[in-house]
Parts: structure tokens; sequence; C-alpha cells
């Protein structure tokens, strides 16, 4: 198998962080812009982040969530109004302190001194205050509870290290904000929200996820309770792909959100909030490429099948590209994964082995190539981006299957491939869990035992608070380790907690994470 | 029909103004935000400019475009570059010149002296600069044009007389970018963008439009030509609905976009741009709407037949909803206007009656109410948004068809709305197009005679240009009067430049505007 040379330079494991780049790169997903921390999402990217858009706003609309538009400008007394989240948003963001520029007299464009805004604005970092001010004026009564709104849109926190998909100044993201009379309909929406996220990853994206409580020190700053879904990427790394959160009444009361309850009381709301980012995107690449590129999963490949022409400049290629057509037309028609099956015909210049690679590299899920050949045997020649090699024979697996029987079967085809993704990425995390360590020296060695990709551990805790979990957190910071979430479907505890020697009363996920 | 009491306070006749403001407010489609210049898109507006997204991105995809994204922010040099853009946008923007808040030791945050930026950053009004900076990266040679992409996103133009949709400092749209090997090319790109504009205000919005190329004065900062559609309001009023620029090569240069050409020669590419933006709600609101508020085409109405089941808090209540979902579900499996019929089954508390206006005012097209006594009878009873009024009566037209010859002929209705919409809109603009005024004396008699609502003159004119142009501009001027478009459609001049005298060679719309 060693002989089989892959279409990258860099393997995933002689350097995964290499690896990466280089996958963005060939896959044509990404770039750097040449304005600091803000990447260039090129239109095969874009591409997959449309297609998660459109999955994940039907999961949002099927659940009565309604759309809306925010200021992109917060002012900062927003801001001031809530302690812990000033604390946690005020730090690294992009400040707007004039409206107007004019030129220097040397050529160069500078602020313009008169035009000084009298209160600065920032560039949203997240919309729970400004969406907070709304809703104190949506919200009078308890009929208009609850208020479901969702924003997609882009948001700006000012990041010193940059890694495109993961982390970058500018991203893309959809945001939940609801508003409920109790706390149980803000936790019941906030668990939704999580369930919903779990579904989209583990159906849309065949993403495993580990969906579960953060521990306190993990909190969406000035929330009650932070839940998360969490991935493991193919370097034993986590990354946190979607967060809920149960905000309790602070947001409300830093916004007044109150309503007249049945008995013409008046109460504060509760609220909840929750969101996904173009970072999935990332997650999506560290979980299923390979040393030949890019894997995307069928439900979110803008073309699930590419049919290749191999042109050649001659007339013989109209009969080849009208071949090429009816299949195309042929798969069009039908549906695949509960939508018609998307089909791109690439007739643009260049070989056809070439542009096979770039394709590969991009990761369509299934490659046509069609040469004179072919079309006069009536056949294709098929490639499956999952099962790329022939392993005896170090070639690419074409397979042959008559056209019309490609276009049958290719619809069932697409699905065997998400649910090979996932069924892979799903069996990879379940053998690099280890649920047997029970003192923190058995976990910093594991961690240090210089074992390339170590996976995560899950412990049992006491789940200690406030100056005791600070003292734990600095314990595993000082192996590059995190906590990752309380698992919901695990075990009960039945143990003792390896950080504080107290009895465990749940287990928790330890991680290295992005 | 004097007598017919109006589901809002101002008439359009009155004060179309203060009507624009009351339907905007009353059919809950944006309001203020508190923060300077900008606004929030309320639900029912938003699923507006969202259906008016699918339908336009359906377009430009089928147009082979492709969708990418580019950083919100732009460094300062990049508007260095090209001359006229600077001097055309460097004026209203957002300039961001810090990184991090502090607290200020007194309750206050305040931009952090340490963070400030070496060099500001701009929020993008217009994306040419920074998409060119890709174009330039991204295009080598001749086989990687032409290089068509598209952005959906949002712009602020800081802005100080603002007006919801119509200008607002923050607002949403799409921009088009487009790289071609010639002049040719990009021209054609330029006028498929209009005609596909055209196709787009027309078809979908019911809004009748002007296409036509912008006089010299009009032009986009840096462009060698520009083209619009204009619309004209219920108020006589133009709006530019849309434009489509020919860059010429002044983009390419300034942002290095050259390519090897087949011969091996280096050549600059000629460009293209084309973008609308959710000033297009605001045409739909003034176009369409009346005395009753707005009156939403069937394409973008988010939901286009709301049912209203006349609940009375009694066990009776769950046959009444059974018997509206059962008309809901034989809708939703019906087509119109070429997708899937979108229903509402609105059993929110509050009275039916009540809920009816509330739709009026949002302008549902089709309203269905279903009480006890139509249950029995195996009826509904409908209302069309467009013909909401019996003359007679002064009361709603109500008609009562067989729940089942309902759900048949609402597709068609739905299909009848959207055309009466648009032939309305047409019936009026062509009431409103004055084309015998031949002198400026005439032109100005006609605009300052005390007419409520004037409309359009269509004039011949020379076509001066530079300072004589601007002349003309400034008379115009005098009567709040601008130049909109030379018309694509029209017949050739014949006569005298009503402005310089000399023999004309085109016609071109004067009017008051948006």
């Amino acid at each position: 198998m060693s002989d089989i040379r892959h279409a990258l330079n860099t393997r995933r494991e002689d350097d995964f962080a290499a690896w990466y780049q280089e996958v963005v790169a060939a896959g044509d997903m990404a770039e750097e812009s040449g304005v600091r921390g803000c990447m260039v999402i090129k239109p095969w990217g874009y591409g997959i982040w449309e297609r998660m858009q459109r999955l994940l706003d039907d999961r949002i609309k099927a659940a009565g969530i309604q759309n809306a538009y925010f200021p992109i400008f917060i002012p900062l007394a927003n801001f001031e109004r809530e302690a812990e989240h000033v604390d946690g948003f005020a730090k690294e963001m992009a400040v707007v302190t004039h409206h107007r520029l004019i030129a220097d007299g040397q050529g160069k464009l500078v602020p313009d001194p008169e035009a000084k805004l009298e209160e600065p604005l920032v560039v949203r970092p997240t919309s729970e205050t400004i969406i907070g001010d709304a809703m104190s004026r949506w919200v009078q009564s308890w009929r208009d509870l609850p208020l479901k709104l969702n924003q997609w849109g882009n948001v700006v926190r000012w990041e010193m290290r940059t890694r495109m998909f993961l982390r970058t100044s500018e991203f893309l993201w959809q945001e939940g904000h609801t508003a409920h009379a109790d706390a149980g309909g803000a936790r019941e929406e906030t668990m939704r929200a999580l369930e919903m996220y779990r579904a989209f990853a583990e159906d849309d994206l065949a993403l495993p996820v580990i969906a579960g409580e953060k521990p306190e020190n993990e909190r969406f700053p000035g929330a009650t309770e932070t839940w998360s879904i969490e991935a493991m990427m193919q370097d034993g790394k986590a990354l946190q792909a979607g967060t809920s959160h149960y905000l309790g009444t602070s947001f409300a009361e830093a916004s007044g959100i109150r309503y007249q309850d049945k008995e013409g009381g008046q109460a504060l709301c509760h609220t909840a909030s929750w969101g996904v980012s173009t970072r999935m995107v990332g997650a999506m690449i560290m979980a299923h490429g390979d040393d030949d590129g890019l894997r995307v999963p069928p439900s979110v490949a803008p073309h699930q099948v590419v049919i290749l022409p191999m042109l050649r400049d001659k007339p013989e290629d109209a009969a080849l590209i009208e071949y090429c057509e009816a299949l195309q037309m042929s798969l069009t028609s039908q549906t695949a994964l509960g939508e018609p099956v998307r089909v791109l015909l690439d007739a643009t210049p260049g070989k056809a082995a070439a542009k096979r690679w770039d394709w590969v590299r991009k990761g369509a899920p299934v490659i046509l190539e069609v040469g004179g050949r072919d079309m006069e045997n009536g056949v294709v020649s098929m490639l499956r981006r999952d099962a790329l090699w022939n392993s005896e024979t170090g070639k690419p697996a074409f397979q042959n299957p008559d056209r019309d029987i490609a276009a049958q079967t290719i619809p069932g085809v697409l699905g065997d491939i998400q649910s090979a993704l996932y069924t892979e990425a799903r069996e990879r995390r379940e053998a690099n869990v280890v649920r047997d360590i029970d003192n923190m020296n058995d976990l910093a060695a594991f961690y240090e035992s210089g074992e390339k990709f170590p996976g995560w551990v899950e412990v049992q805790w006491s789940k200690p608070t406030g100056a005791a979990l600070e003292k734990v957190v600095e314990q595993l910071k000082a192996h590059k380790l995190t906590f990752r979430n309380v698992p919901m479907h695990t075990p009960p505890a039945d143990g003792t907690c390896i950080f504080t020697g107290e009895p465990a009363v749940e287990r928790i996920y330890v991680a290295r994470a992005y």
C-alpha cells in the first residue's frame, strides 16, 4: 500500500497542521486575504458553506424559528450593561471611531478628525445585547412568548493567531436568540438547539459528535449553562463544533426584556442563544480529509458527481459531450439523500487526468471520466472518492459500469459514501477514547508519552467549582489539556474524582483542542 | 368608495412619506435599531428579502456565476489606488482604528490606546478593490477567464439622512464581480446582469422597470459605463433598483488583474460589477402597497396563503384546526408560480378579525378565514389582498368557495395576483410618463405646477459631457430633478435637445428620485 502516490505532498501522520493547510489550498477552499486575520472563502469552500446553511436553515425553520437581521454595529453602552459579558468579550474587538476619511495631502487617506464618533461602535462579536434591545421592545405580554429569532451573518473577534476556518477575525455564522416566560422554556430550547446541532453534524456532515455540558470555566460569558457538540479530528484533538447556551435572566435584566404575565405582574424573561459557524467547514476537513485531499460528504457537496469528458479538441468531442449530457440529465432527474442529485459536467479546458486530481483534492464524492472508448462501449469510468485506490495495484480504483446502470446506482452510492464517512469517523473516535485512567499522574503520562495523536480521555470527577476548578484547569493547562464536556449519554459515575480524590459525580472529557 | 375604512391611518395621496413609514411599521417589516443609521429587519421583512435572495441567487447560479466571500475590512491602501473610486467612496465610511477596548476606570469602556491599528481599516462600502486583489492572484492565463464571482453580504456607507430600506448606513446586498479577456466579454456580462435584474424585477417582484444607461454624471465612481433599472413609485418618483457597471480596465490596472494571452503576451483584464440590495424591499413597498398596507407579490411572499381558524377556546376548536390542516396540506401539495404553495396556518392566540387585519397590513396575498359555520358548510372565507374591498358595500370582498375548490383554484389565483400587481404598476407608470415636453421652461413648469405626483418626463437630448453636462445637471437640481437613464427600448431621437438646443441624439428620463 505504501507505494501509492498520493495527491498531496504532506501526509496527515507526518505533519497534521501542514497537511491541513495544504488541503485548504489544494482543495480550493480558502486563502489568506492580505487583510489581517481575514480569509477569502473561495467558490468551492463557499459552496460547501452554502449547502451547510441550507440544511441547517431548513432545520431552524422547521423548529418555528424566524430569521431576522440586526445591526453589525453595537454601541459600547450595550457591553457595559452585562458585567460578565464585558469581561468575556470587551477585549479583542474591532472598534469604529470615525465615519469619514480625508486625504492627508501626501497621497494617503486618514480618518477625518472632524468626523470622530461621539461614542465609538463595536463590530459585533456576537449579538446578545443588540438583539436583547429589540426583544425588550417586542416582548410586552406573555402572549408574545416564546420569541424565537435567528440571524445569519458575519461577526468579528480580533484574533492574534488565526487559522483558516478554525479561527479567523471575521467569520460567518448563525446565532439563534430566544426569549421565554420561564427557565423551563428557555432550557428546553437550549436542549432543542443542541439536539438540532447533533443531528445536523451527524446526519448532514457525517460528523460524529459528543453532546454535553461545558464545565463552569468554559461557559459563554454571562451564561448560566453552556452545552456543546464536540468532534474528534484525525489528530485526536477535539473541536467544539456548536454551542447552545441557557442564559438565565442575566441578559434579560441587562436589556430589560420583561413581560406582563397572565396575572398582570411584571416578570423577567429567560433567554437562550446558540450558534454554529464556518468553523464547521474546518471540522469537516479535519474529520474526513485524507492524504489525497478533501472528502466532502455528499449531503454538503456542491457537486456530488463530476463528469469529466476526455476532450481531444477534435470533431468527435461533440458526440462525447452529448453522451455526457444525457448521463448528467438522467442523474439530475434522480434523488439522493432526499434531494435531486447535483451533477457538474466539467468541460473546461485542460487534460482530464489533471482535472481528475483537482476534483479528488476538492473531494467531489463521485468522479465519472468518459473517454471515446467508454462511449463506444456504453460505459463510464467511475471513481469513488471514499475508495480511491486499488490497494493491490496501487492505482485509482476505477469501476466501469454501463452508463444506464451507473445512472441508476449512483444515488445509492452517494448514500453509501455518506454512511461510510460517518462510520469511519465514528470508529476512529471510539478507538481513540480512553476510559480507564483514574489518576492525574496517569493522565499526564498518557499525554506526555510522545504518542502522536493520543485522542480523548473520559474521566470521573467531583465537579469542583470556583477556585478549586481553576486549580484543576491550571493542572490540565500544564499539559495543554482542556475540559471538553460532560457527555449526556454515558454511564453514571461510580468512582473517585481523579483531580480532587473526592467521590465522582459525573464523567467529563479531557482532550487537546482546537 | 370613499366610505371604506382603510387599515392604515395615512393615505398615500395625503402624505406619501408618512404612509411609507406607517406601512413599514404596520407591516412588521423593519424598525429603527437605536444604532445610528442602522435598521432592524423584522422577520416578515427579512422573509421577503430571503425570498428575493433565493430567486435572484437561482438566476445568478444559472448564469454560471460562483458565490464566494471576501473580507468585510478593506485596507486604506486599496482605496488610494483608484483615483475616481477614492473620490466617490472615500468620504463617508466606517473606519476601524482600534482592536481592543479597556475600562476607563469610571465604569465606561474606551478604545485601548495600546491597541491602535497601524493602518486603519474601512468597513466595505463595496468590494471592487478587495475582490480585485483576489482576482489578481487567481487570474494568470487566458484559460482562467472569464472569472465570474458574486458575494452576498452587508456593506456600510455612512449616511446622514436615512430611511428604512431606501437609505441606511448598513444594508444587505449582492455584488457580482467578473473579469474578462476583452471589452466585448465584460460589456456582454454587464448587459447580461442588467437583463437578469430586469427579469428579476418584473417577473419575481411584479415591478416594471426601465433598463437603460446612466448619463456620465451618474456613473459609479471609476466606471466606464453604468446601467440601471429604474422603477416608478406610486408618488411618481423614480427608484434606481439595480445597477450594472462596465469598469473598463481601470480597476484591473489598480489591482493588477493581468493575464497571459494565447500569444504569450501580458494583457489587462476588463471587469464588470453589478448589485442589488435591500433597497428592492423599499421599491416593492412603494410600488405595490395601498391604503391598507403592504401587498406582497406571491413570488416573494414568505407565506402566500394564511389560514386563520376562528378559534373560540372551546372543545370544537380541535375539529376546526383539523379542517384547516387538511386544507393546508392539500394547498401545500400544489404548485404556484413554479414552486410548492407556501401556506401558514396561524393558530396563535388572538381574535381572527384582528389577525386578519394584521395579515392585510403585512400584505399576505390570500387570506382564508375559517369559522365553525364555514366548516359545517364545507367552505372557506377567502380574501384576495389585491381585491380587498367590495366597492358597493364598502366591506371586505370575501368569497366563499367550497374547500376543495379553493384548494384547486388558489394556485391559479396566486398567479393572477402576481400578474395583476405587475399590470397595475405598469399601467400606472405608462399613465405617468410625459413624452411631449420639448423645452426646459415647460419641463420646469411641469414639475413646479403643484401637481402632487408628477411622474417622469422622457426628453430628447444631445448627450453633453463634462462641464456642459454639469451645467444641465445644476439646472435640473434647481427643480429637484435628476437624470434617470437612457432607455434601451424607445424610438430614436428626432428632435432638438431641450437643454442645449443642439440636435438630439437620444432620449433620457428625467424625474424626481429616491
